[in-house]
Parts: structure tokens; C-alpha cells; sequence
């Protein structure tokens, strides 16, 4: 549990995603939350230590990975990964309340972010056929533009946060095409969380030395247990064709952070590079009522 | 060289990277083409068979792969690559000639794709500091908003090509952030290109069986010599964590397409399922005079 008021930068505006996964691991009450935004405005902050953490989407289920966030890991701030957070995504279909009788068909247009539609682009096009679909920087803003709007025929695609904070009614629930939508956020920041999880994970940026093949790099942590739950080619940016591994690793078993290090140690002396990133807790929302608690 | 008059879908409008790519391989006056709006209607096309090959960026070597792309080379579409091409990406500062007379510090809008403005982002804070980034769905349509506004003091970032097709003068040559800014395009379609390259790479989607490791799978293809210059780990959408393998191999040299294929049979009986993406000839900037020649 975070005790002191600390400084929480997410993600904004106020009803995103982003500001639910904060919900996850801080209490509102114990800390003071700004939302940004722009991603770069979020990492730059964090960077900058105008925070003390900094909480960003790194990957989606559907969509994969959130390329600006790790090319900023990697190439324009330095700043430790300490948690990582896993929230389910149900994009609900909002509406303002002076518009809830109307029928589907007269909809004229739906507003979200570029993501959120296209998670639920097989349900709009099946339901929503003729309706114009509108761009909005954050699925927070699209439930704004409704909630100002009580005069035109519009929907929302946004969260239930969203829902609350703009006094919207559910039109539509859950309407996303793949029921296992996920989002995973990164917790950076340049201090230890004092939050325990059961489940740790280690991540690392390898430069392969010239002759040396990726898999015997693999091979090493594979004799060693230690399972790899993700690897990424990342641009090294000098030329095409020339990449960092981005290697996520589970370390939660006993001893498996000493095995880790010792394997990054061996590595290192066969001449690559290796730039830690962080080994931190990782929650699932099964575990959210534990953390808040 | 292609010798009927076949139909290239590329990502358009007129005058972007993707038209220089499809220059690089195609002789305009032998082939027809067809700019479309969009990356999923250039893809869906494709998949349509309206279009004998459809032209698409797949990666940047500043930004990384295209998400987009390679989600709908794997989800949605069941189109081989056919071939690859590189090109260059020289961002140019584009200006209408009756403000070509104008400061720098006169102008107060700069339109173009979020792209091309994120990979001039240092140039643009150092330079033009105070003027307002607009965004645009391509570097050809800042162009085209460039040479309609004569009277505004706006300006545009996008290519040569751009420049000669909405008659704009260069007021700065090259402001792109990392001097070798490179796009990887690929070519889908469902019969082989004519053109051959000394070039050659193989792509695979592997789905790895429980029990296996990913550095076994790749020792295979090394012990063989077979160079990987790509791995992506690609969501399978099902399940945050699950993913497919998306490999590149270089199976440039003699009789590595069959070793490669070996591999792939050897792999493919210990039970991990592989779908081939397709082994086809690669084009670089190096080599565009030879093609067009």
C-alpha cells in the first residue's frame, strides 16, 4: 500500500482506461493523481521526475503492442519499470439520457478513439451500419462530446468510468468484438511499489553481439526454468533491419530473480549488452480487491 | 519485369511513400494502379483478388513495424508476400511559392501524417518552436491543403513526389530526425512477381506446442545457417500472453529455400503448426536502377 501522498501521472483525460488501472493499485484518497494528454507528455513527466509514478498502456490483446511507449522506454527516458497492471477492456455503447428511446438505426454518429472502434468494428458494422464513425483523442472525450450534445442523435464508445463521471446511460454493454479484450499498463517510476503480488516479472533490453545467435541467448534463461512470456524485435533506429530484444521473463518463482541475474551476468561477459528495465509485481484484476483492500 | 497490364493496389493518395514504392518495382505505363484511402481497404482488396498486387508499408525503421499491417496479414487476409521493397524516407518541408519569401518564424501551421511529424519531432522543436502541428491522414494530403491555401502561412511535410504532383516549393530539403529513415514495403498478391533480386527472405507465422521452447524452434534454422532477421511476437487475440511467432529468415543464398523448407516439415512434425507468408525477391534503393532499367 502506498502510504505517503504521492504523485500519480496516467494517462488522461479523467474516464480513461488508463485512470481505471490506477485505480487498481493506488487509493484516490492517498495520493494525488494528474492525468496528461499525450503519451509523450506522460513519459516526458516521468522522466522528468515531476512524478513519483507514471502509469501507461504497454500492450493490448488485440491490438498488441503500444509502439510509442516502448520506443520512449527504450530510446528517450530512463526510468524503471516497478508494477505492471492487467485490466479487462468492455467498451459500453453510451448514450445521453434525452436519447435513450430512440432506435438504433437513428444513430447518425459514433464517437471514440481510433482504438475502441476498431476493437468493436464487427459489431458496429453489423448494428450500426449507416452510422459515421468519429474520431475523438480518448474515449473519455467522446463521452464529453455526448454529454453536451443532448440535441443530436450520437453515441459514445467508452468505459463505465466514463459512463459515471459524464452522467451518460448504457445503451449498448460490453459491445467489443472479442470478449477477452485486455489492456496491460506499465507502472514506471524511479521508487519500489510497496505493493506485493504472488507474480513477478523481469524485463530487459539485449544488443546480440555480432556472431552470437538469439536463441543461445534464450537457450541460457531456458536451462535456467525461467520462462519467456514476450520478445520483440525493437528498431535500434541506426538502420533498418538493426534491432534491441525487448525480453519480458516470469521471475516469480523462488530464487528465479537470482537465476535471472546470474543469466544476464553470463550473457554480459559474452560480450551483449543487456539494459535492465525493471523486475516488478504484476496484477490481474482477479486480484483487485485484494490490492485495495 | 511485369509484363501485362496488371492492377497494383497501393496505399494513397497520389504522392505518398507507398506511390515511390510502387515506382521502385512497377513501370507506371505498363501496369494500372489504383491509389485506395485506407490500409484496410488496400487489404481487403487484396484479399478480394480486385487487385493483382496491393502495396503496403510493414515497417519503419524509426517507428517500427505497422501494427495494422501485420494484424490483417494474420487475422484477416490470406494473401502471400510476393516481394519487399525498401525505400528511403526523406521528409521534406514543403511551402506554396508565394510564401516561399516568408521567415520561419512567420509561419504558423505545419500539416502532415502523424508519422512523418513524429519523425521530424526534434527538428520541428528546435526550429519552429511556436507553430501549431496539424495532422493530416497523409503527407499527400498536406500537400495538396498546402497548394489550395496560397494566402495562408502554413506549410507541409511530405516527399518529392508530393512536391512535384501540387507544384510546392522545397523551403527545407530533408529535416527528418535520423538521416537513415527507411520504410519496408511488401508485396501481396497470389501469383510470383517476374523481377528477381539477389535478395531473398522467407516469412512464417509459427504457432510453438507446449512443452517446446522458442530457442529450440530457432536453433533448427540456425544449426541449418539460416540467418533470422526479424521475430514479432504476434497477439493471437484469444488471450493476453498468447501469441504467434512472426518470423523472417534471409534465404538468400543457394539451396537455403530448401533447407529452409526442411526446417519448416522438421518443425511442423513436432507438432508446432507453421503457415508459410511467403518466400519472395527483395528490392533496395540500391538496387531501383536495375529494376527500372
Amino acid at each position: 500500500m502506498v502510504k505517503q501522498k504521492k504523485v500519480i501521472g496516467y494517462l488522461g483525460p479523467i474516464g480513461t482506461f488508463t485512470e481505471l488501472a490506477v485505480d487498481k493499485v493506488f487509493k484516490k484518497d492517498e495520493v494525488k493523481v494528474v492525468p496528461f494528454n499525450t503519451l509523450p507528455e506522460c513519459l516526458f513527466s516521468a522522466n522528468k521526475r515531476n512524478t513519483d509514478f507514471t502509469v501507461v498502456p504497454i500492450e493490448n490483446s488485440i491490438g498488441g503492442s503500444v509502439n510509442l511507449t516502448i520506443d520512449w522506454l527504450i530510446h528517450k527516458i530512463n526510468v524503471p519499470i516497478q508494477g505492471e497492471v492487467r485490466i479487462s477492456i468492455d467498451q459500453d455503447l453510451l448514450v445521453h439520457k434525452h436519447n435513450y428511446h430512440l432506435e438504433k438505426r437513428d444513430f447518425k454518429i459514433i464517437y471514440s478513439h481510433p482504438q475502441a472502434i476498431s476493437q468493436c468494428s464487427n459489431f458496429l458494422r453489423k448494428n450500426y451500419p449507416k452510422a459515421e464513425l468519429s474520431y475523438t483523442e480518448s474515449t473519455a472525450e467522446a463521452a464529453s462530446i455526448i454529454s453536451k450534445n443532448s440535441d443530436q442523435p450520437w453515441l459514445a464508445i467508452a468505459n463505465c468510468n466514463a459512463r459515471n463521471i459524464y452522467s451518460l446511460d448504457l445503451y449498448e454493454k460490453e459491445i467489443q468484438d472479442y470478449p477477452t479484450n485486455t489492456t496491460r499498463f506499465v507502472i514506471l517510476g524511479n521508487e519500489k511499489l510497496t505493493i506485493k503480488s504472488k507474480s513477478t516479472k523481469s524485463s530487459i533490453l539485449l544488443t546480440l553481439k555480432e556472431g552470437l545467435m538469439l536463441h543461445q541467448i534464450l537457450e541460457k534463461y531456458s536451462l535456467n526454468g525461467l520462462e519467456l512470456t514476450k520478445i520483440e524485435s525493437a528498431p535500434m533506429k541506426t538502420e533498418m533491419g538493426k534491432y534491441f530484444y525487448f525480453l519480458d521473463y516470469n521471475t516469480s518463482g523462488p530464487n528465479q530473480r537470482t537465476l535471472f541475474d546470474k543469466c544476464c551476468k553470463e550473457i554480459e561477459r559474452l560480450g551483449c549488452p543487456i539494459r535492465r528495465l525493471g523486475t516488478y509485481p504484476c496484477f490481474k484484476h482477479q486480484e483487485r480487491k485484494k490490492i485495495l483492500s
